[in-house]
């Protein structure tokens, strides 16, 4: 038996799916019942975070907080919520909730401190309201991490590629990924955070990591959601694959 | 704006998982907002129901509701269940709920009898639950179409295969269903139904239809799934892709 892991989905719907299918394929178990018990509330309601962020769109606070409650009213025993930019809000919503409520980017830094503990500057693949709302370098910055974006051109193509996926676009050119991986690796970096959900889909799509060539293979991708997947797997009680 | 559409899933999890991700992927939209509002239920307590109905396991009739109840009150304005053999229970769920509830099975065979009105021996794929439980004779026979089944040995690999899936085996072996097709297209059936959800996962996986050799091209492989998908995307007032 496990506890009712709650899902505040929906942003975007493809990577709702994402999250949902890593953390079933990644459960151990050998038949229905021995998997998560999960909810996944996938919201097309949550106006988009980065316009809210940018200063060109709907607050999104409201229907983030509809979803938690309702998920923990239908029986959630603790929540996550795929969407990097949203986290901006979880202090909001945690406030409004009597459930546990695993933070993605904390576990996320958390899990690079651990691993990569002699990197003290790592880049970011994230959406414009992500880098506006400096989401990552609050838990980066009390770490004494500090936080690299990608040149403004190469941040523009990346967000054409987040929102080519949240468009459903079936052809989506990511060259500017391994453009912003050259940038970070010609500045020292050598980690780098997928710091937003659609980029985590783009990464299964693409294998981000083992396509890199040889002489970028020092550099080590760490995809937010495959880090609160696992996280969520061993707090509702289960083993991770 | 579009209706919640309530998802009674868990069986088995990734079964849930390729629907959830064949709603998004089929639906027309251009960004997070005008996708469908879903609410899934990954509910694992349910137990196997070709178990119980061969007289081997659990009754799963009360988690089954119970998961519709928990849907109908966290908002959902129809359902639909991922899962053929569940199917057994549809009547019986449904009257404890006021909202519609989309029959799979229903679906699929008024698509067949639309889209092949000719043919009147199908094939089925599907668990020894459902075929025990005559779960699509009950709406094919109605039609005077009949329902076929492999043969004994034939299905018992059949049943190892959505058995591998549940477990998560990574390496499936599905020369049953290339096996299968054959028996069929013997016997003159040139219509197929994939009636388990699992079976959904192996179609994902391998593309059947595409894969037929040449000699086998006139058969036509019905996904149950792809079925209920179209179906619940216009029922929630979408366009299908």
């Amino acid at each position: 038996m496990s506890k009712i892991l709650g899902i505040i989905g929906g942003m975007g719907p493809l990577a709702t799916v994402n999250l949902f299918n890593k953390i079933v394929i990644n459960t151990d178990a050998q038949n229905d019942q021995e998997h998560i018990h999960m909810l996944v509330d996938n919201n097309i309601n949550i106006p988009d975070r980065t316009a809210f962020l940018l200063g060109t769109g709907e607050d999104p606070t409201e229907e983030l907080i509809k979803s938690a409650v309702r998920l923990e009213k239908a029986g959630a025993d603790f929540l996550i919520m795929p969407c990097n930019t949203a986290h901006h809000f979880y202090e909001v919503i945690k406030e409004k909730i009597n459930i546990d409520f695993l933070n993605m980017i904390e576990e996320t830094v958390k899990f690079i401190q651990t691993n990569h503990p002699n990197d003290k500057k790592i880049g970011l693949l994230s959406t414009d309201g992500t880098l506006k709302a400096k989401i990552y370098d609050l838990y980066f910055n009390k770490r004494d991490i500090r936080v690299m974006s990608p040149k403004k051109e190469t941040q523009e193509s990346i967000m054409d590629i987040i929102y080519g996926i949240k468009a459903g676009e079936k052809e989506v050119k990511i060259d500017a990924i391994y453009d912003a991986i050259k940038e970070f690796g010609a500045r020292g970096i050598r980690v780098i955070v997928l710091g937003c959900t659609e980029l985590s889909v783009v990464n299964e799509m693409f294998k981000l990591e083992k396509s890199l060539a040889d002489t970028e293979n020092t550099v080590h991708i760490v995809d937010a959601v495959d880090v609160i997947v696992r996280r969520a797997i061993e707090f509702a009680g289960k083993k991770v694959l």
